[in-house]
């Protein structure tokens, strides 16, 4: 193992990514120093988040630089350590995701514990609703929004990792669970797979009538994962005193000139609502009791997920732009090797 | 005393109310039956919350009848009562406001407790910072945005009786205040008067600018007092966890299609906001450690208050309007006979 192919950025893309924002670059792999691991890739993830980083805008964290690889999070298998904390053939978690293979210091890297995971399940859970994504869920609900049993909650992207995540947790404790998602086989998936109580399809033309139908008495917790026309529904809908949880809105990611918010704010004041903003490094406290949570629900078959799934490292800046286009369905992996 | 003049509402305004949304009506004073009390009012209130309810939509408190007079705090002097909890020239607060004199059962009416009011202040502050309005800042620093000493604060509105309240409350524990006022007029007296850190006009064109260079470190807290382009720059220049307690949104309230809001709500994830709205009915437990402040803080000199005051009933209509075109200064008053 001598050469390890990443994807560099190119150019910061204008809106939606494009293929040529993206250059395929093949790099000899150095040398493994003292303190240092070499890790190959097995899997890495395709975010939403990362799209904000391809602008050179501060946020909570700092932009991609030019010509440099993209960033992750990955799962791979140490295939020589000169570190005592690692030995060859565990698996790792790293930020290194967007390169078949690296070396990197030990304490870049976090060991995946696998001994409290049911063995039918696949490692790359570990990317998708085991990972932060599912952890954002549980901190949504649990946490920034407070949700108590048979509460009625409002999902938006339920079908996304976070998303679903969600729906199966707030059904585990007895809420009431609305979900949206953007296509019909989508919709089905939830109220096949994940049994919350209504899906609705948010392209739909009826979409603002139908979350009032399936709200008669109004929204406790609304999980804003979506944006745009979504937000201002909910908020038409939300019973006093309810609770927003923000994770992400997806919608704005690629508006050049920034799409106006909802023009129904003053139902914040007019019901007396919390909405409250978070990032899952925050709150990563919570991940014990989240996967305890996750095992169980995973092996009663109440827990299901979605992977997009493509193959190669060539295959990630497509991978990258099939989320903004409605093309992928549930979380977007990509696999770079045999585990 | 036989007869009362009072205000009615003879058509619903679409934005801004006109003075024939109006009609002047004056009426017979029934009888004091038992357990009733005959009033006098000396003071009413002119509130920009009163324009939501002319419209006839559902709100936090229901829209005013057609053809009944209107609704608003008011003080003042028990003329006779059949009721034993009043007696003859006790003050009271009622929401009988927008007419002369009114007979009322006594559960509907508050006793003005003027006894640890410093002798040199006037009555009328009760409606205004003494009143609802002082509560509704106490509670947005303290309760909703957990203002700490030190920190830095954003006040909009800060000429009004929230906003100058909010600024005095802040300042009497240390924070750093920036406040914002709509006229050049306005932008001095906060300087002179209320003594804040840095006054800034919003309509002047600079305005944006003026809030990053006053906050280079960031917000801390912002009370959100106007609305439009204010929540804007405020989410802008948020710090990470920062608050925003929303009390009021002037700017909406007269829009017959409302505005859309603010295009960075993506501000909220990125920065781990958290947003809430309230209502002062909700927080009247805090009423007597508000007082408590708040006469220490007047009777420092560090509390000011501007009143806009008309007189006599007739007048009302116009101060109503006068509200949202910006001619008014501090909180508006109808002085409707001697104290």
């Amino acid at each position: 193992m001598n050469l390890s192919k990443e994807i560099h950025l190119a150019s910061r893309p204008i809106g939606l990514p494009k293929l040529n924002d993206f250059i395929l670059v093949e790099k000899k792999i150095p040398e493994v120093k003292e303190e240092e691991v070499l890790v190959q890739n097995i899997w890495m993830s395709v975010d939403p988040y990362m799209r904000g980083r391809m602008d050179d805008s501060p946020s909570y964290i700092p932009p991609f630089k030019l010509d440099s690889p993209l960033e992750g999070s990955a799962i791979g298998k140490v295939i020589s350590s000169k570190s005592t904390k690692f030995t060859e053939g565990e698996y790792v978690i790293s930020m290194f995701g967007w390169r078949e293979a690296f070396v990197s210091q030990a304490k870049y890297l976090k060991k995946l514990n696998l001994t409290d995971m049911p063995n039918s399940l696949p490692i790359e859970l570990h990317l998708s609703i085991l990972g932060n994504a599912g952890l954002t869920a549980y901190a949504a609900l649990f946490r920034i929004a407070n949700l108590k049993p048979s509460e009625k909650v409002f999902i938006s992207g339920a079908t996304g990792a976070v998303g679903s995540v969600a729906c199966a947790l707030a059904k585990s404790i007895g809420c009431y669970v609305v979900g949206t998602a953007g296509s019909e086989e989508k919709r089905k998936w939830l109220e096949k797979e994940l049994k919350i109580d209504v899906a609705i399809n948010y392209n739909d033309t009826r979409f603002s009538e139908s979350i009032t139908q399936a709200f008669p008495q109004g929204i406790d917790v609304y999980l804003e994962n979506a944006g745009g026309e979504q937000l201002r529904v909910a908020l038409d809908n939300m019973k006093q005193f309810g609770r927003i949880a923000f994770s992400g809105m997806i919608d704005g990611y690629n508006n050049v000139t920034q799409k106006p918010g909802p023009s129904n704010l003053f139902q914040i004041i007019k019901k007396s609502l919390k909405l409250e903003g978070f990032i899952s490094t925050n709150h990563q406290d919570l991940n014990e009791s989240f996967l305890n949570c996750a095992y169980q629900l995973l092996n009663s078959g109440k827990l299901k997920w979605n992977h997009s799934v493509s193959e190669g490292i060539e295959s990630s800046p497509q991978a990258m732009i099939d989320l903004f286009t409605g093309k992928s369905f549930g979380k977007t992996l990509v696999k770079l090797s045999a585990s």
